[in-house]
C-alpha cells in the first residue's frame, strides 16, 4: 500500500514494512565516496580511512527503561538513540562516520510518530556527518526499542581510553551536571513541558548533545590522559575511570558545575550537587589532564567555545572515590543509580 | 550478588546485570592483536586489515517473530542470532571478524537459559573466528530481542553484490531448500523434538549454518556474478536479486534441491517444491555464474566439499521471475512470505 494514501494517524502495521523502509531510504543523504555498497544489499561495504583505527559502540534505548513515551516526543527518541552512541565515540576521541539502526516497533505506533522518530535521528546524523548504512525494522509485541551501532575513526596515538589517569592528574568535566535529571523531574511533573521544550533542562534531557568536538580535540592535541562519557552519571563515571586506571579520585563538591535552573529546581545548592553526582543522562565528558598539559587544554577550550570545562578534582593513588564537601567533610561517592541496562 | 550463589533457576533479575556482563566477558576468547581497546571502555577500537573493505550488517531476532521459545532451545536462539548476520556477510564474500551484541531480556528469563543463549552464540563465534567486541544488556517488559551487528572484510575486487546478474548467467543454490520450513513444521507438531534435534530438518531450522566458506570462495575466485542469502526464502531471494540486477530469472521446478526427509514430510514432490520456493530460514546462498566461469565453480565446489551446488535456472532479459513446472507449465513466482521484519 503506497504511503501517499495513508493519513498520519495510520499505524505502521497498516503502512507495512516496505513503506517504512522506503521512507527511511528516501531520506538518507547521498552515498559518500567511501561507501562502496549502500543499503539494499545483504550488507553495506565501506572503505575505512587510511592509517586510522576503527571505533565501534552499540547501545539501545528501550521504552520504559530509557524513555517514557508519555513525555518524550518521537523526534527526541530518535535523537537520543543516536546521541548516546555518538557520546561513546566522543569519549574515545573518535570522529563518527556511519551507523546501523535496528528498530523493534509496536504495531500501534502511528506513521506520523514513526516519521518523527526517523526525522530526529537523521537530523542529528546529518549534522554530525554520520551516514546510516544499514538496519532493520521488526514488529514487536513489547516496548519500542531502537538499537544503534555507531562506527568512527581515530588515529592510533589519539585514542582516549578510561585507563590513562595517574595520581596527580586533574579531573575535569564539560558543561553542567545534573541538568538532565532535573529536566526529567520537570517532565514527570508536567508532561506537557516536552512539547514546548519548556526549559533548558528539559531540552538537555530530551536532546543531549554528544561532545564530539571536545573529545576529538582532547585526543588530537593529546590534552587528556583518560576520558569517559557521563551517560550513567558522575558517580558511575568516576568509579569506572578510577577502576580502569587503577587509581582513585577526589572531587570538590563546591567546584561541581551546576546549572542555575537546576539549583532553583532542587531548592538548594547541596541538593543540586547531590543530584548532579548521582544523576545520569548528562552525556558530558569526564576527563583527566596532566598538570603540564593545562596549556593544551586552554587551546582545546578555545576551540569548543561555549562549552565550559571545569576542574572538579584530582586523581589520587588510593583506590577510593571521595567527595570533599564545603565544610571539609570527606565522603565516599556511592556507585550511583543502576538501571538494568549495562554495556559489555 | 555473586553468580556463584545463584541456582540455575534464578532469574536474571535476581542475578543482576553485573553478573550477566561478567559471565559474557569471562567467556570471550583472548583479544586478537588487531583489537586495540577491548570491551569495557566507552567503545572498542580495532585495526581494519590493510587494503580491504569493511562489510557491515545488522539483524535482530525477536521472540514471537523469528523464534518461539516453546520449541527453540536457548542455545539455538543465540546461534541463530549470530548466524543470520554471518549469512549476510557470506553473501557478500566477506570474512567475518567481529560483532557487537545487544540483548533485551525479560527479567523472568532464568540464569541457565541466559547462559545457554550466550553459549550458543559464542560457540558459533569461536568456530567462525568472530570476536565479540561490545554490546549491552537491557531489561524489557516485552519479548526477548537479540540484535547483532557483524563486521567482516573483503578485497575490493571480490565483493559479491546482488546487482551483477546478466541475461544468460546460470542460477545456482547451495544445499537443499525448504528444510527449515519442514523442520519448523515438525517442531510445531512436536515441540519436544527440539531437545533431541530429532531430525536433520529440525537441526537445520534451529541451527542454520552460514555459508561463509562458499561465499568467500565464490568471491575470491570471481566465480559468481551476483549472490544473496536465502534468509527470506527462494522466492524473495530471486525477486531481490532480479530487481537489483535489472533482469529476470527462470527456474526449473524439477531441478530444485529438496531433502528426501522434506519430501516425505510434505507428502509429495510437488508440495515439497512449493514449500521450498516460499519457505524462509534456509540461509543457503543463491548466486549466478557466467557460463564461461563454470570451471571456476567446479574448483569452488571441491573446496566446499559436502555442500551441494545445484544449477536451478537461468537469468533472462525480461524482468519476470518464473518457475517452469515438470509438465512445462510456466508460472510467475510470488513474492514469498513477508513477515514484518525487513532490512533497510
Amino acid at each position: 500500500m503506497p504511503s501517499e494514501e495513508l493519513t498520519p494517524e495510520a499505524t505502521i502495521a497498516t503502512a507495512g514494512e516496505h513503506a517504512l523502509i522506503r521512507h527511511i531510504r528516501a531520506r538518507l543523504t547521498p552515498a559518500p565516496d567511501w561507501l562502496i555498497v549502500d543499503v539494499g544489499d545483504d550488507a553495506a561495504v565501506y572503505e575505512p580511512p587510511r592509517n586510522t583505527l576503527e571505533v565501534i559502540t552499540t547501545d539501545a534505548v528501550v521504552e520504559g527503561v530509557h524513555f517514557d513515551r508519555q513525555f518524550t516526543p518521537p523526534s527526541a527518541i530518535g535523537h537520543r538513540a543516536l546521541a548516546v552512541n555518538l557520546s561513546d565515540l566522543a569519549a574515545m576521541g573518535a570522529e563518527p562516520r556511519l551507523a546501523t539502526v535496528s528498530m523493534a516497533l509496536p504495531p500501534t505506533l502511528t506513521l506520523q510518530h514513526f516519521e518523527e522518530i526517523v526525522d530526529g535521528l537523521l537530523a542529528l546524523a546529518e549534522r554530525t556527518r554520520v551516514r546510516i548504512v544499514g538496519g532493520n525494522i521488526t514488529a514487536t509485541s513489547g516496548p519500542l526499542v531502537i538499537d544503534i551501532t555507531a562506527i568512527g575513526s581515530v588515529s592510533r596515538r589519539r585514542v582516549l581510553t578510561r585507563a590513562g589517569a595517574r595520581p596527580g592528574h586533574y579531573v575535569f568535566v564539560s558543561g553542567t551536571l545534573g541538568d538532565a535529571r532535573a529536566g526529567l523531574g520537570q517532565l514527570r511533573e508536567n508532561p506537557a513541558a516536552a512539547a514546548s521544550r519548556a526549559s533548558e533542562l528539559v531540552a538537555r534531557y530530551l536532546q543531549p548533545e554528544p561532545r564530539l568536538r571536545l573529545g576529538q580535540q582532547l585526543g588530537r592535541r593529546q590534552a587528556a590522559t583518560a576520558a569517559i562519557d557521563l551517560s550513567d552519571g558522575l558517580a558511575d563515571g568516576l568509579h569506572q575511570l578510577a577502576t580502569a586506571s587503577g587509581v582513585g579520585v577526589e572531587i570538590d563538591a563546591a567546584a561541581l558545575p551546576v546549572h542555575d535552573d537546576a539549583r532553583r529546581y532542587w531548592g538548594s545548592a547541596d541538593r543540586a550537587v547531590q543530584e548532579a553526582v548521582a544523576g545520569g543522562d548528562d552525556y558530558e565528558l569526564l576527563f583527566t589532564v596532566h598538570p603540564r598539559r593545562l596549556g593544551r587544554l586552554k587551546a582545546v577550550e578555545r576551540l569548543v567555545a561555549g562549552l565550559k570545562l571545569t576542574h572538579i578534582g584530582t586523581v589520587i593513588r588510593s583506590a577510593t572515590v571521595d567527595i570533599i564537601h564545603r565544610d571539609g567533610r570527606r565522603q565516599p561517592v556511592g556507585a550511583g543509580y543502576e538501571h538494568f541496562a549495562r554495556p559489555l
